[in-house]
């Protein structure tokens, strides 16, 4: 697109959250009407021309992308997906009635393990060619998938190979979605299935290298993709391996991003205090191995304590919240706000597959959802020392819409470049469609008549407009209720990567 | 349709849920293929031709309608949406930070009161044309959009007005939706606005009796539409109000159906202690009053203790478990494994606009999801005398799409009508079609090339088919990512309802 102009200009209506000041944990939701980061007084033809001339551009210099106000169009920034396991996709929605250990065995290990090279069993090749066709289609699938919500930037987590991992890598970079490519490492034999498991800490290493050598090569200023350091969670590995990927990460200039993580259920946190006796938490497991880096994803966090957060927070380390996979493997309820006022910094995980879609919005609905009933859960009356609540430890919808861009930023360390619409920043975006208003009647109130009237066409999805609503209340009613069908278009790093099917 | 042929032949794959035995709560879901109730061995076509001849038919005799396994389409029995407040739907996904009685004043009274005629103020008119054009639109659209989401059944709570409520019977009527209809009955003037109150008990009851009498009227068999008698809740009603209803209801032969709700909140619940003390517990009052009969259904029920459900049990009244909304308003985990193994029966209600969603399938995963959680309740771990539990407490995908059907069915006490596939039972059903499998890749693993490629077509809406999964991994694939889209034609009585746009 663009091809004959030198400039794309996006102009008319912008929803984003503005940036948390630091005396406040609650977000709020700002609407602009203008053009993009520039000015948000260009809001008529006139002043648009004006604009132009100011910037000593004609018509012809400009490709301008226009929200539509009738289709109660917006631009939204993108969103950012900070925890999914990119192979994992195929099992969306099978976890039966499985806890987190089970499941890893039952659904998790098999599949991952699928995307092996049958040619180079000892995973000593690193050409993405050599990625099992399955396996492509998965990872191009999942791409896809998740482009078409609006994710525009994602931290994956693929699997230990080489190959499919950089195939991953590759297919990012080709459908142009923002990511971080883990391979993941996992080197303990008692915890994981002799058929899936690193040789040893140090063939961990070296496919690890093997990795972050291709993405660099692929995107050498790491423009859309980069290497994400990925120990599959403190269980999986031995002391030598987490205590070397910490090495690993920081011997790079800048360091690299560390993933992995933490605190999900309760069953793990006990495994992980009898497999590390010489800690005094999960979060110190980390910590002594210089993995809490403020450049590290952890996801979960749902039974962290207070003194772990304060840590995490010390360090800087970030929090990744999958609601939709805490309440689908019946993990546990996360205090997000609580976690928040003590000074953590959250993003939204899909979580895929222990979440069961690839949607940031329907995470952002979980999250609201689970914040508001935390109030009857007895760890958390336990974690505050209350047994009654205000109604303030509750996820109203700019909070989570502010978790799903603004939080994802700052969780991926990239806050100054994505997540809202400030001047300067990258333009990820995507134009949110929510329909024309229903038609109302018109004065014509026989009942047979109106019977017969078809749905009108206006809605887009199940976001259904009624006319008197607030333009905050039609983003209560996206968040509530919109799906794909709502995202018209998305873009990345300024370039058009998915245009909803007509 | 169908005009030329007497008969209508469904034939192809069906999927239901049998009826629970009497020992167990555990639901089962079965896949046939065949010919609908009749004969599940009539599957090709050679046995299709002998089963005609059986019936004396000839291929003219009949319209057949078939499910496509290309496309991985089933027939499913449809919804049953056992409490909505047909009026509140402008609402959905409105409802900030509040809790129950709150958003009773805030955002629900004044959309209520909205429906009532300004050339009849006082309420005695019963014409459906007296009704405001805004709340026939409302209601039109209400009821098309769950006849879209798959409800072949609701039982709707309208407003105190008649000629709105004797409105949204005829558009059910029209639109062929089975439906109960209930006009607020709510004359406590403490505890309701005064702007929308009924005048006294005695008033109320007029106003309720035309609306029977409108709707008998109007469907004199009851095949479709019937009337249901609605107390709001306790604390809307005088004790000479709940009385004189169940003495109503009690009136007719047979009697008709109530229904209320009970136990939403600890405040309301509260506030019910505190304003009938003569009463030994929630369920008391209602009790005192006749109103548990074994066509009572009572909405929510999160809070109720043991003993209110012994009561409940005996009474044969039921249940509508509303997940969505409890979890949106933050009322709270209902315990419903356990109610179930207290032998009180439960089915599924949207609570629209308690409940941000007009769709059962998502009050089903909103169901499963906080079964998944319950075990973290305090709430719960008192209730059960555990602190420990070992996954029975999940509602499974089976679990939930039982209660969405046989659970709902039971629930409007039309167990033996509807809600599944038996022989002899009304033909309410939907077409569900889940989409093609994705194309397998062609073997070619040329990363650039494969990037190129579109999404297939193949999968309708968010589920997305890989090819591996057994029938009963599509069925969970369909129960946590399908929606509207899956919803492919809709019939209730027999009569196409609904037919998916393309």
């Amino acid at each position: 697109m663009a091809a004959a102009h030198p400039y794309t200009v996006y102009r008319g209506t912008f929803v984003h959250l503005p940036l948390l000041n630091d005396t406040s944990a609650k977000a709020e939701i700002v609407r602009n009407q203008g053009v993009l980061g520039y000015d948000w007084q260009v809001n008529d033809d006139a002043s648009f021309q004006s604009f132009l001339s100011s910037q000593g551009w004609t018509t012809s210099d400009v490709t301008v992308v226009e929200s539509n106000d009738d289709r109660n169009e917006f631009f939204f920034p993108g969103f950012i997906d900070t925890h999914i396991h990119a192979p994992q996709y195929p099992n969306e929605g099978l976890f039966g009635s499985s806890g987190l250990l089970d499941w890893l065995n039952e659904y998790t290990f098999p599949v991952e393990a699928s995307f092996g090279s049958k040619s180079d069993p000892e995973n000593k090749d690193s050409d993405p060619k050599d990625t099992p066709p399955e396996g492509v289609r998965v990872y191009n699938e999942v791409v896809q998938k998740t482009l078409a919500h609006g994710t525009t930037c994602a931290s994956y987590f693929a699997t230990i190979h080489v190959p499919a991992t950089n195939a991953l890598a590759a297919l990012c970079h080709k459908h142009g979605q923002r990511a971080f490519i883990g391979r993941v490492c996992m080197d303990n034999k008692e915890q994981c299935p002799s058929y899936y498991v690193d040789q040893d800490a140090e063939q961990g290493f070296n496919a690890t290298i093997r990795t972050i050598d291709y993405i660099h090569t692929l995107d050498p200023n790491g423009t859309l993709i980069n290497p994400i350091v990925t120990p599959r969670f403190a269980p999986s590995c031995s002391n030598e391996s987490l205590d070397g990927l910490g090495k690993l990460a920081a011997s790079y200039e800048p360091p690299l991003w560390i993933q992995t993580h933490i605190a999900e259920t309760t069953d793990e946190v006990d495994l992980v205090q009898q497999l590390f006796p010489e800690s005094t938490s999960y979060a110190d497991v980390y910590d002594k191995a210089n993995l809490l880096t403020n450049r590290t994803i952890l996801a979960h966090g749902v039974h962290l304590t207070k003194d772990e957060m304060s840590l995490i927070r010390e360090r800087g380390s970030k929090v990744a919240h999958c609601p939709a996979s805490n309440s689908g493997l019946g993990s546990g309820l996360a205090p997000i706000r609580y976690m928040l006022d003590q000074g953590v910094t959250v993003g939204l995980g899909t979580d895929v597959a222990g979440g069961y879609s690839p949607s940031i919005l329907e995470v952002a609905r979980q999250a609201s959802l689970v914040s508001r009933l935390i109030q009857f859960s007895a760890e958390y009356q336990q974690l505050t020392g209350n047994t009654t609540f205000d109604g303030s430890e509750k996820l109203l919808y700019q909070d989570v819409l502010y978790l799903a861009t603004r939080g994802g930023a700052a969780v991926v360390d990239m806050a100054e470049d994505i997540g809202g619409f400030d001047k300067g920043m990258i333009w990820d975006a995507q134009l949110i469609e929510l329909g024309a208003v229903q038609n109302s009647t018109t004065g014509q109130l026989d009942v047979a008549t109106l019977a017969g009237r078809a749905v009108e066409t206006g809605p887009v999805g199940n976001v259904d407009l009624f006319g008197n609503e607030t333009w905050q209340e039609q983003i209560q009613k996206w968040m509530w209720n919109g799906d794909d069908r709502n995202v018209k278009s998305v873009w990345v790093q300024g370039k058009l990567v998915h245009t909803r099917d007509e």
